[in-house]
């Protein structure tokens, strides 16, 4: 099956128009009179020249009319490019896709239990998801415990991705210094540095605040220098309601939105022409314990609340979702994964992230999960193509004739030309009789996942970055990771 | 805790307007032209005096003005009343409320392989709901197999429906002339006939329909006999697209609109006064098969575009959502349901049966999966609350005051008060750390509600039926089950 995105999303709206517009208009008196703290002082000077000022308390006060001119100039056209023929992904309109995320420190291993992630298993996670139709875009997903300084983990961590799939990429970056490795690997790997900025096939992530409405410094200074490099990048704030957000999901819903719009407007004040994805990411706290869960369905509307200002803002958005507190894939891991996405996709969140693969309230990754959460995926996107009303699907004269003559639509003309144009069939679900299923081993789908998987990573590697390019890269780069025994392209 | 239900859906809508208005506009041109064929001859009399005609091939067309009439003359008042203080539900507006519901044969047991169910299953299945607060109604979900005849099997299911529960109960009656019987059982635990009429606390679900656009004959007179006898009525479509609707999910959901809106005709005809449900719940089949599948993409959407129709004609109006084809209650179980049901919910579904408890495509319950699924509905009943954006909620002196203060909102008098008000907490449900859980056991959720559906029904059982009134039951009617070792009221 080739590529099935890209169907527009944004018929769920939990909020009214005026709890839009009253959200909106909070989230700019927060930017004009609260403010964020610990601005860079590239910031204040940019920000300032616009008519910002800084507080007595020195936090940067944005003024009204640079936050509603960020968000009508901002860049509506953004693609985030693939290296596959095909899988560009068009983040306009409200057009929908799945991509991995998350940055967890532990793999949840064949045996049940947690240990350390490592650069081979982030090339893993890019390997398995490369194979799976619904997963549109590689966002790193595990950060490489075994490598032992944070520069060599930038390198190794963008290798890992890269190499492992040619789908689009994003990673984050540790630091503003690494950022020129980065970027000059992604021009090698793209021919140079115009063809790169021509078609940037790597995004990079930045949470540039530290909720409550604080700069995060490093994180800012690493974004100036993605943004002067060519990179999308996706600004995201992602507070947790009750801990570092208001408890109110309301509440949490306008911090991450006014935090969201303030790194906005910076990245336009230092690139008008900057690809930025609107990425309001906002958290839950289990309020008892004050740890983080993102299974509730506290989490699945606020992160739906906000990709639906996303598009009020028309902005290209982004949207985490499919993050479940269950350790293991069962069934809680489903529902909690299932109800985020499906309501953040159908709010029209253009790129969800953490959609697939993720486990223990975001803490792990289990490589299964991306195998069954790829068909859930499938079935969500089902979803967002719609019911399709058209005189000619709505099929009166079928009706007719098959109420008129054999009483059934089994085997009809159009029952066969619709089998395949308009079903998404999943990969490992289950759909056999009882009886069968029984015959066949009575097995969960955690069972059929893990033989899935060792299956795709038992096949030769895909050659994904060429040779000749990748011993110039081992050349320039210290890579941890081995040089494949590839297939051929 | 006590109920939590009836917030309002519908913020969801799949079908634009005109989307609308073309289902409804070629659903009211089918029954004007292509009808239903073996219309009873009481509902041939009552159809033709307002303007009906029998067709060239002896089917019932039913003209405009009337179809319009029965939408607009329908009561939107519909309570379905509980015995249990607090649990009626109702089903005006968009409210939205979560069932038990099916026919399974079977029954998963501990062993992890199917069996037939019996009559002790569906008491059980009542006794085990009747614990959950996210299940607000419970729906006949077992066939009791091990009852010799039809007659004893309808007092039967109704004896072990009523005597698990106190929460509003569904089922439906295999014949007409067990209609008085099943009436009589009402009444006598109402107290009395008018009783039973002012309050009835038992829907009756008719099938009455065979599709495509055929009246299912026993059927409609079992409904006849149900309404005359003071039964609300939930009037049921299923089609499956495919098999007995078209493949094309428009065409399915036009005939499932029409066929029930026939059936909506016909019960204000025989009563002006009817408390119907619009229950439009069309199926897919897996085209490669041709067998039922209700995990995909495509059920989803279509019920959720059913449930908007419901909406349209402002009807109580009944989803089916929550069918899985997974054998377990693994992932796939937890995916397929919450896509579901989020989204027949979000579309305003007023009562979303099959919610809970299903497996393998309908042909299973288990009783775990009531456990599971409790919590599952309440993450989604969660959603349905929505954002409720107001000045109040959205905070922002509570966001000022964290950002001049301290930093956080851990321990705050608005994150404590929001902490029980606007949180809902799962029961079984894991949310602890991978340390604690690995310490705890490192089970998964299906093993949790092994023990926790154990302990409830280890429980002695609460008096549902007064033990005056189980005794004159038992000397009216052959009550298989037995006499309840019950705890005091």
């Amino acid at each position: 099956m080739g590529p099935v995105f890209g169907f527009s999303g944004g018929q769920f709206r939990p909020l009214s128009e005026s709890e839009v517009q009253l959200v909106h208009s909070t989230a700019i008196e927060l930017l004009e009179t609260l403010g964020l703290s610990q601005p860079l002082a590239s910031m204040i000077d940019l920000v300032c020249m616009e008519g910002g000022e800084i507080s007595a308390e020195g936090r940067l006060l944005f003024p009204k009319a640079l936050i509603e001119d960020s968000i009508s100039n901002a860049r509506r056209d953004v693609v985030l490019y693939s290296r596959r023929p095909g899988w560009d992904l068009d983040l306009s309109g409200s057009r929908v896709h799945f991509s991995t995320g998350g940055a967890a420190p532990s793999i949840l291993g064949n045996d049940g239990t947690y240990r350390d992630s490592t650069v081979q298993d982030l090339q893993d996670a890019a390997r398995v998801t490369d194979n799976l139709d619904h997963i549109h875009h590689f966002s790193r997903s595990l950060v490489a415990r075994d490598v032992p300084d944070q520069r060599g983990l930038d390198v190794n961590t963008a290798y890992a991705c890269l190499s492992g799939t040619d789908k689009h990429v994003s990673m984050s970056i540790s630091d503003a210094s690494h950022v020129p490795e980065i970027a000059q690997m992604c021009y090698a790997i793209a021919g140079d540095e115009a063809a790169f900025r021509a078609r940037p096939f790597m995004t990079i992530m930045v949470c540039h605040v530290v909720p409550p409405m604080r700069f995060a410094t490093e994180a800012c200074e690493t974004l100036e220098a993605a943004v002067r490099a060519g990179f999308p990048v996706q600004l995201i704030s992602a507070g947790q309601a009750g801990a570092t957000s208001p408890a109110s999901i309301a509440g949490s819903l306008v911090q991450a939105v006014a935090e969201t719009l303030a790194g906005l407007a910076f990245v336009q004040l230092i690139d008008p022409n900057v690809q930025a994805v609107f990425a309001p990411k906002p958290l839950v706290a289990d309020l008892r314990t004050g740890a983080m869960c993102g299974g509730g369905g506290e989490q699945a509307i606020l992160m739906a609340g906000a990709a639906q200002m996303g598009r009020f803002y028309d902005l290209p958005t982004s949207s985490i979702a499919g993050i479940t507190d269950a350790k293991l894939p069962d069934a809680q891991h489903g529902y909690e994964k299932s109800l985020a996405v499906a309501l953040a996709a159908q709010a029209g969140a253009n790129l969800v992230t953490q959609a697939c693969g993720m486990q223990a309230s975001l803490l792990g990754v289990s490589l299964e999960s991306y195998v069954i959460d790829n068909d859930m995926l499938g079935a969500i996107m089902r979803t967002i193509r719609g019911v399709e009303v058209t005189e000619e699907n709505l099929s009166a004269e079928v009706i007719a004739n098959a109420s008129l003559g054999d009483g059934h639509y089994l085997g009809h003309a159009d029952t066969l030309n619709r089998m395949k144009a308009d079903y998404i069939y999943p990969d490992i679900a289950d759909r056999q009789s009882p009886a069968d299923w029984q015959d066949s081993g009575g097995l969960d789908i955690y069972s059929r996942a893990r033989a899935r998987v060792r299956d795709l990573l038992a096949k030769d590697a895909r050659e994904i970055i060429p040779q000749q390019i990748d011993r110039s890269l081992r050349e320039r780069f210290d890579i941890l990771l081995p040089v494949a025994n590839s297939s051929s392209p």
